[in-house]
């Protein structure tokens, strides 16, 4: 890892961005003191002190140049945590780890110490003694209480907490009075700890963001719910890695005619996200998701052979290998193997900031239901059956344009 | 390799293509007993049969659909070589590499031989003894009588014999009458043996395909001729496999913002591309031209070292390897690796069917000059600086349908 | 696949080997009808006849110089199977997968049908109406009477039928009369079919080799049986791919005083036994005699996540993929990733042959019980707990020269 | 990259090793302030205060207990380097690539400014205004009054200055009167500068490890110089990588009877060693050293195409792609691919402490000539024909036992 701060101090953070006129924006993570969250949060304030390039960004690129989004230095930080382990010890692990250079660690220690003011405690089932809704009504307050005192025009939700097993079917998930009576049952525990989240955010007036699996706000009162609220939200499960990959390869397969019989994979991963996917249930709703697209893409035909493996001494790095067994022409048969190796926090985190500007972009301009643009982002994007990456850039640009326009 | 025939005999071989009513197309191979015109030869018989499907060719899929193309079956298959070995036993040679099915050889014995008859010498600069302008004179009749005795309304001349060294420039390839004299003269080779071949391509009237990085068209002087001509052509080096990659992958990174420090390939293969490949010069114009589309998309920046190995023990498979080291958020790092591993011939044979549908859709239309619109095939596109794969698929696709409505 | 049938003609298939005068040897597969079986019926057809040179064998190498083996000629071949389908169009099968020349399999036809009338049913529990002793002495009768037919010396059973799931401890596998009475019984089933085979070649005289990782000879009192009758065996599971490679570069890092942390691995097949490895029982048994290698040497913290995908597609053609984690000087890391592909087949054939000839040897020479000399061909060695290559091969030849002095 | 340093403190540097009672070693590094030097002053330093265990180190191993050895904390350091450039500099800025933890840096800065004290000029061709004879016996000076200064019982020399290109044959270098006449002509540069500082050694009666492919020691005059004056030494060209790699796999394939037909490599790397093999006279040298063990391994007729790129951005990085083709039974081909990735740097350290160690057990038990039991560490060893890993291992662990009894 080269540091190069120096170098590129200078580089304009938001080339060519348009003006942006609406207020302050509030990104509100849940999960906030985990790798993701805490690589997002120093680079929001690396980039809002011009201390780094956006690399990685999208929304940065040229082909985003006059679209009005909020500035890195309008983003103001908060957000809720299960665990109370500090900020900035986090940090200092990411910098350990060789994923961070120190010194834009220690750049932004006094940042660090400001979000870490705005973490509340999360939802934690395990140890709530209240029923949900008095959980969902006191994380609504910590947010909209965030908002008043920074002056925010708006908060965006971001879930980037551990994912959870897949969630089996209930009817209060379709009907308001059901869902309302048992939230306020203390003896029950109706909803998993992303949607009770994502019903804290419909209440709180926020845009919703699903970076995980996790059902989150997709559930069908839910969706009624925030759309009725003329909210907008995107999800589902960020497309950082091996996903990305084969959202760009598969369609590349499909314009030269040739047919793919089998696409293998084998992920490697350690970190939280490791061990979290180490238990079978929790694996069962990523590897649906990273399935998802492909077999759209390649038709059900398709052999697709999934695992994700906890390698705790890999610590934040993922490596994922895949297998792709193809037919082409008379029958001749070929093969094509890549390995994909980064820092996982790392790719996540500015897809995360480029979300949190574009919500803020949506919102502003009274967009409310699904996003579908924004499938460039999500293995399995909510309203959206585009999985080619091409074809999910062109969308997502012309949105971005067309929307800033309305402004 | 499984042998599907018997599952697939029923495919149709061309899905909504439009109705073609100008006339059947003669493809005039250079290079014809090759590895490459021999698998585009049993191919093509093998699909006017309906023996099998078009897997792994562009113009048949649904993308097509409705655009006016010669079928398979009026496609008429001549050519030049140097060597005259029998199509029959390069055909048999394939099948016992493994590459394509015996039982598909063994059904199109029929057809190898009516296109035996209709191969022709090549012009061969080491035992040629007349000069240049008789060398011409005498392909072209070729071709012309071919295209006579077959009644054929167009004949597409299709480069895929050996790649050539890199050409110096002189100044007979920028001035008509230079040329003509420096022909004329016995004691003179003015022109390589891909650009003699060009030019009578272009005095018997033929559209032209430069499958290979070899000069071939790619004079001043030829363009100017072709193009006065009233001629289609189309360039250059096919795009069959890592280049094709490489394509796909690198608007990915572009995409998200990533910054492509190096990108390192080798490639393997034996065969006679192989033994050609391992002449230090005439590989450079192969390198050359395929690190070309990777500078155009990630900037000259990129550390881009590749090799190009004989490995004859590999015979036709060619395998590549490449390794990307990139820089993403917060100077964080990231490395992919991909190989890619074909039958060299069998990824190129498609394509240049494909190639022959389409410049005779390009002739019939009146296209002239350079079809930019044909980047999609080709690591080092004439007229064209579009090297993303997308990008390039959906110009190709566009220009077929719109070329289409003028027929 | 080039065909060097003509090169090699010539070649001596036993270079040097003692002269052996111990009689002629039958080999007896369990699976007869498999491709691994017919596979290794095709090699020694084609090994007698001197038509191919024993690549991939071990036994013909200089190191075994003067060992005194059974020629390839006096090798006769029978067997069982569940399968009635003939062995020649097997063999035909995989001249067209593309694994062994089609002249080879054309050139053995003769040796083909004749080892064709030396297979008899095997026992098949799901179709079985008399007791496990009726069936145990009528398979046992069949290699007596085939040993009788033929005037062999000794018949070397070797088990290449379909993998069985782990099985569950049983008071019968401790007690001879437990077991007996077990047997007698027409409505039990005590012994799964790889340990009934084994008993059958007990009963038989036979040495019996056990390539595969069902429980087979493996149980306490049939190893008291088989040692009893003075006879030799060796198990277990065949060593022919990832865990070739494992056990040669696992001692690499020990010997450089690296610290190994993960060794993840992926394997992916299709044909008969990808097919017999989805069934997650089965499987079990074939990860755990996978990885105890790993575990013996390299310790017990390893982290080792190994998956076996069944992908049909891929036929006999299997594909490994290692990643090791290793932790070097000063903390430093280092990765090695391994990608191993073949025929598996071809890959296990030849080790049977070896394995036959070794156990004749061993049989001459008196020795009973597990033979731990040959650990070099197997994942989890019998009566051994080495696990290294080198020095697995050490002992091999050590051994083969000691046991052909005793001749 | 995880600190390990308090799991480890207690571990014992030296398990088992014998009682050495001969004195205090120097160490003197010629390009002592190289990536490697540095790595291997800063890794003495912490195993010297049993700040970090061995890990990486042979001589520490199981294997080598009750060999009496040098310990760390009696290993002085000096030596020669062109540059000028701080040690301290250079070990933060193998922290900041991420190779060593910042702690161990700064734990051992005292340990760094002492051998800074003890570095002195390297002969520098391009610079020099004396005869050569001046500058060795400058040379000789520096190591000699090191030995002095400290009370130290021998000093090992240890070449691991740039690589040089390959040298032409010379006269000069087989004859001694010859030699002393060029170098003492102050207008002539007969002997390349680790020629000149191998004899520098001698004159120092020092024992010389050639850790790089250049000349060195290796010139007929010079190994007579070396053995007259009773001194052991040991080449060429440190085994750290992908030749180690091979010297474990090819024993493989020859072991289980497989013929390779090809295989072919390709290094990526940075840091100094890549810009110096940028150079195509300097890496001529390190690939012909690299291929001669694989043709002693596996023959004359195995293709083994191989390259090394200088990368500038992958820094201490170094990645070593293999791909190799071998026949296997019955014609059928299989492949195998290994990626290593890991710092040079930390995988060259280790060794040169081993080789300080061992060197010194051979000085003390008056070994004369090059020392071929330490093949083990060397691409191409001096005076051993055994290239396969396994036997190396075995013969070097057998030569320190018996050298260690004659102390």
């Amino acid at each position: 890892m080269v540091d190069n701060i120096s170098d590129t101090a200078a580089a304009p953070t938001s080339p060519g961005a348009g003006t942006w006129t609406h207020g302050r924006t509030g990104v509100w993570f849940i999960g906030a003191r985990g790798s993701v969250a805490t690589t997002a949060t120093i680079g929001i304030h690396a980039l809002a002190a011009e201390l780094v390039p956006p690399t990685g960004c999208t929304t940065t690129s040229a082909a985003f140049a006059g679209v009005p989004l909020p500035a890195f230095a309008d983003l103001v930080i908060g957000g809720h945590d299960i665990s109370t382990s500090p900020l900035t010890k986090k940090a200092e692990a990411l910098a350990d780890a060789g994923m961070i250079p120190p010194r834009i660690v220690s750049a932004v220690q006094d940042g660090l110490v400001a979000t870490e003011a705005e973490l509340r405690p999360a939802y934690d089932q395990r140890t709530s003694t209240t029923s949900q809704r008095a959980e969902i009504d006191r994380l609504a307050a910590d947010i909209t209480d965030f908002k008043t005192r920074h002056g925010l025009a708006r908060v965006i939700v971001v879930d980037i907490a551990s994912t959870e097993p897949i969630l089996a079917d209930a009817p209060e998930f379709h009907d308001r009075e059901l869902l309302e009576a048992a939230l306020a049952d203390p003896a029950r525990t109706v909803l998993p700890a992303s949607s009770l989240t994502a019903l804290a955010a419909i209440t709180a007036g926020s845009p919703f963001v699903s970076f995980t699996p996790s059902p989150g706000l997709n559930l069908p009162v839910l969706i009624e719910l925030a759309t009725e609220a003329g909210l907008p939200f995107a999800g589902q499960d960020g497309k950082t890695g091996e996903t990305l990959l084969r959202s760009v390869l598969a369609p590349m397969f499909t314009a030269r005619g040739m047919k793919v019989l089998s696409w293998a994979g084998t992920n490697l991963l350690g970190g939280g996200d490791g061990a979290t996917l180490a238990d079978p249930e929790a694996v069962r709703s990523k590897l649906a998701s990273k399935n998802r697209g492909l077999h759209d893409l390649l038709g059900d035909d398709v052999v697709t052979p999934l695992h994700i493996d906890n390698v705790p001494d890999l610590g934040d790095v993922k490596t994922a290998w895949d297998h792709v067994h193809a037919e082409g022409f008379l029958s001749s048969r070929m093969t094509l193997q890549t390995t994909w190796s980064g820092y996982d926090s790392a790719l996540a985190a500015p897809l995360i900031i480029d979300l949190a500007r574009l919500m803020a972009l949506a919102h502003a301009a009274g967009t409310s239901g699904p996003v579908a643009e924004l499938a460039f982002f999500f293995k399995d994007p909510w309203g959206s059956d585009v999985h080619g990456f091409a074809d999910q850039t062109t969308i997502l640009t012309d949105w971005a344009h067309r929307t800033g326009r309305q402004l």
